[in-house]
């Protein structure tokens, strides 16, 4: 695919699931009008929806027709938001710019951030949920898809996944000398790794995936997750600020152990390529269908192409 | 019932409630031991675990007699015990001490506190789906009445229910003279009336209640939400800095309207007796089973008894 029409392809795509996200975001009005707006606020300052994208590519990948997936497209971008609005505050990272714009506690206060932040974690499942409404409620087994769909969902957000690997982050910061291959790994996989991962598990098992499947689709999205957060880091030395719309150098400021850190450039750059070929050639592949955009995006993904 | 019998029923019942949790909080292992240990903190830090005890009784006495209503029990206290934590934050309340001991973000810094906060908000979640997989898994109906109390769970705790009183709370702040008796109602009922509302709801839901029934909890729970909010700002004003665990006197410091500033102080004391006659007499009776320490209950937490 010649990258004029990936891009193109990436653009139709994005919005598409602003269309489909935005029914999900709370009316601004009554007396909680200023969460709401906080709320909004912080989904809409943009982004490519690559969680969801990934989700609904897989879904679609293996089949999958229906609608069930619609609330949950919306659910993992909103919980994506949540972790960048409260991993911003003055609490956590002291942010103030994030894709050029002020971050959601600038513009509404850090405590009305907290709230923001629970408002969309808490509205992901409140929107997850009316999944069971888009399914044969006669239907036991599609009952039951959701049923899982949800568990994959919360399970990977939690202290098991991306808080998990955030509260792992934190512990981590200022020392930086001491910390670990293995502790680094762990943070990677649970702070970037456990979204992307339910990303395609959900949109597997709402497709019917196979037990086989889902597992391509766990050591894909894992090496995705890896590759991304590599990825992070190496910009983050050989980056520019403007084009990436938030400060770069901050890792080294911070005495942040990073994979560069700990590797080199060069030993990152090859550990980015390893595993973007092993997501695409050794899982992705497996799982047998057509699936040439998502290739392509998980090339992206991995800051093999832009 | 005598006051000594009722305490006794009181603490075994409380003492039952934290067995039946325990099991549901995470690990204190791996690389996500801290937060994980701050999560458990917050919730050990104990009370009378009122809100799965409405829940349980509900369930009770309308004749509920299975275990999907324990992960429930659970999430319910999860979800009470994060809106405490983020209350506590320096970025909202500001309070260093809940219930005489130091408060989370205290003991593990408020960057931990955050995560603490949305892990317990994210585990209530993973716990109260749980509840799946204690229902036949072939019986529509019963998996029908689990996914809809996971909704009205979900929705008392979003921004249509306990974050929307919160973040209306915030903005009355500091306006004291301004707020009307309508915006303190909206915020008394979503701050605390929701998640009491939802605890009664959840029992009724699962217990297979009428939509009579399920009428009539949730009247008696937004009067008793509703009691328990006007008691606590009396309490504000008349308590026992000591006997209560916590500081006296915040409201006018913080030049906070009540329903004390609002109606005075015997007024105020009026419309909680009003009210608890309301929950117990209207509503309560209405349901029309065996109740009796359930009405008790209720007459606590409108700080009618001790």
């Amino acid at each position: 695919m010649e990258t004029r029409e990936f891009e193109a392809l990436l653009r139709a795509k994005t919005e598409e699931l602003n269309r489909l996200i935005e029914p999900y975001l709370p009316p601004e009005e009554g007396w909680q009008r200023t969460v709401a707006e906080a709320m909004n606020y912080s989904v809409r300052a943009g982004g490519k929806r690559l969680r969801p994208m990934l989700m609904l590519e897989t879904y679609r990948m293996l089949g999958g027709e229906g609608t069930e997936i619609e609330p949950f497209l919306a659910a993992i971008e909103m919980i994506h938001t949540y972790s960048l609005v409260h991993d911003d505050l003055p609490a956590m990272d002291n942010d103030e710019y994030r894709r050029g714009r002020e971050t959601t506690w600038k513009v509404y206060g850090d405590g009305m951030a907290v709230l923001a932040g629970d408002g969309l974690l808490n509205l992901a499942f409140e929107t997850a949920l009316g999944a069971f409404g888009r399914v044969d409620r006669s239907d036991p087994a599609a009952l039951g898809r959701v049923a899982e769909a949800l568990k994959v969902l919360a399970g990977n957000a939690g202290i098991n996944g991306m808080i998990g690997g955030q509260a792992a982050d934190i512990e981590a910061e200022g020392q930086a000398g001491s910390v670990t291959e293995e502790q680094l790994r762990f943070i990677h996989r649970h702070k970037t790794g456990a979204l992307i991962a339910a990303s395609m598990r959900v949109g597997g098992i709402l497709a019917g995936a196979s037990r086989e499947q889902l597992d391509a689709l766990e050591g894909c999205a894992q090496d995705i997750g890896m590759a991304f957060q590599i990825q992070d880091d190496i910009l983050d030395v050989v980056g520019d600020s403007a084009e990436l719309g938030k400060t770069v150098g901050s890792d080294r400021e911070n005495q942040k152990q990073t994979y560069v850190t700990l590797f080199g450039l060069e030993r990152a750059k090859e550990l980015v390529e390893e595993l973007s070929e092993e997501a695409v050639h050794k899982y992705l592949d497996g799982v047998g269908r057509e699936h040439e955009f998502l290739e392509q995006l998980i090339l992206m993904l991995a800051g093999r192409r832009r």
